[in-house]
């Protein structure tokens, strides 16, 4: 079956209006007609080729809602008409031990939602923006909040995800000091969550200018990380620090902040080195440095359940499917409170 | 009390003998009349000031096993003739969470046996190259081997506590399969201690030549780091690894060893970075390095117990007291197996 999409034919030219094919679905298969993709940073160095191994036609995007169009005979979880997600993941090995735990994310066999090995044309998956989808029922969330929330809901099934794995797996919560480095996308998602978790949570931020932001978002307390004094008031009290922040930087100045036995966890990879962190930092009080990615589908169907039950959603910016580019020089900037999505309606104009 | 000692009076002088006073004991103390102390690469790092803040005269030392001479009148725990140790720690402020979990490697007030603050002359502490010290009896640990094997004991005071708290931090044991990089003074004792915790382990060496020393010690596999094809045989397969190495090198060769949730703990601190560590390796399994100093005194006590009814002692090189300076050369060399301590009674000659 053909659908509209927006994606790159090629590493040097924009995105474009293109035609795609997905398959008919087989019996374990949900097809989901798209209503929202947000749009993540990862979408915009796969569709450049900045990561390496991008194939072309290239269709970002793995952050969808959208309603159940159809079921393949076997799908008891799903139905049409249902409000659905899906993430990062369209598909894994299903029999590791990663598999078996629900940590889908770690298999070695898990196929991404764009830019994945697939035996449906063309030979790589394509992404959420496109009007529909086909993905086994496996990979498939359902969705509780309330309708009208369905666009902020999206960018919950990476943005969301990737903050709350981490800070669940490191124990947020009731009597936890938590930081969250940088104020984004993921980090906006990772003061609301951290704050949901009922954790004392400290929002760090290069700019003076998103204190108030930050503030507004749930964060106790905002540090301007620029400032030595205002990161010294906070030395060795931290039991765990989720930073989001990609670009290479000084790793130390928050392992610093860490008591003993405490974890930041990195859930961005930088494109050059951060500066090579530390050994004193972490020997002197038995700290960690870790990393997280993504999380399993099972945990994103809790993530989710507990956003609709706070009723957290993602600060979003609405754009028509033909302002992506714009878009993503936005965003690069860092100019986006806090993540663009797609409305799909508009693809077909 | 006065007692003869080896220590240098200044950075650019080599350690020999003098003459150094001892504190009277307090109502908590023990004065130990010291056999043997073992060398410990920290030693030459301070008395040569490679680290910052090296105090003058400097008498290295924090691997004393000895003899109780005398108790203060509060002293219950230990009495006149008994064999006890001393390891890194004389003191701290006994009243932080730190001490109260008997974690007092990660105290805040921790003293150093050698060069520490404290209100003895000369003002700093002096360590374990001399014929007696005087310690607080909760630093004073309990012996139990068999006395004549004391002086392959005095090691486990620092190399034997440095790799056993965080092979059990890290639940090295049946099941689990623990790696250890470096074979030297603290990498032996990994092997050893890993070994009778009942985990598989694998040791990690630069130099074919130690392979069968290596499986002599207790490892099950060894492997030489410099071959990429024995690397990657056990890629992805690690719980822990447990890195000696202070020397600057390549983390990510060990990091991608690991199982997702695998961690490597560094217990040395190299004098320039390592490279920075590959994010994506911590990403892409949810992997943690981490860093480990020491062991706490209960720890320590736990430590000695279950070395002595395990039987392990480090491998060592008995030295005169006046052959100090030619055993340190050979150190650097790493020309010694494993450790080399020296015989305090041969200080007076
Ligand atoms: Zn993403
Ligand atoms: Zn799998
Ligand atoms: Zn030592
Ligand atoms: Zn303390």
């Amino acid at each position: 079956m053909t659908v509209l999409a927006y994606g790159a034919p090629a590493a040097d030219q924009p995105l474009s209006r293109m035609e795609i094919t997905r398959r008919r679905p087989g019996p374990h298969d949900v097809r989901i007609e798209i209503l929202y993709c947000g749009i993540c940073h990862s979408d915009l160095h796969q569709v450049r080729s900045e990561w390496a191994g991008t194939h072309y036609p290239c269709v970002p995007g793995h952050e969808i809602v959208g309603r159940v169009a159809a079921v393949g005979e076997h799908v008891r979880s799903h139905k049409p008409g249902d409000l659905v997600g899906v993430g990062c993941i369209v598909d894994s090995c299903r029999r590791c031990a990663d598999c078996d735990e629900g940590l889908e994310n770690y298999c070695d066999g898990m196929v991404g939602t764009y830019n994945g090995p697939t035996a449906d044309a063309p030979g790589h998956t394509l992404g959420g923006y496109s009007q529909a989808v086909v993905v086994h029922e496996r990979y498939v969330l359902k969705i509780t909040h309330p309708e009208n929330q369905l666009a902020a809901v999206a960018p919950l099934l990476c943005a969301g995800i990737t903050t709350y794995s981490p800070l669940r797996h490191w124990g947020a919560g009731p009597g936890k000091k938590v930081g969250v480095v940088g104020i984004g996308g993921l980090g906006h998602m990772g003061v609301k969550l951290a704050h949901a978790m009922g954790a004392h949570v400290v929002a760090f931020t290069t700019s003076e200018s998103k204190r108030a932001d930050a503030l507004a978002l749930g964060a106790d307390e905002v540090v301007v990380s620029r400032n030595p004094d205002e990161m010294a008031a906070h030395g060795k009290s931290f039991d765990f620090i989720l930073n989001t922040v990609a670009a290479p930087h000084d790793l130390d100045a928050f392992l610093a902040l860490l008591k003993r036995d405490g974890t930041m966890a990195l859930v961005g990879a930088p494109a050059t080195p951060h500066p090579s962190p530390n050994v004193f930092n972490l020997i002197m009080r038995r700290r960690s440095l870790a990393g997280s990615m993504i999380g399993g589908i099972p945990e994103t169907q809790e993530m989710l359940d507990f956003c609709a039950k706070h009723g957290i959603v993602a600060d979003i910016e609405m754009i028509r499917a033909d302002q992506i580019e714009p878009a993503y020089e936005r965003m690069l900037k860092g100019d986006v409170k806090y993540r663009f999505v797609m409305d799909i309606a508009t693809m077909g104009n």
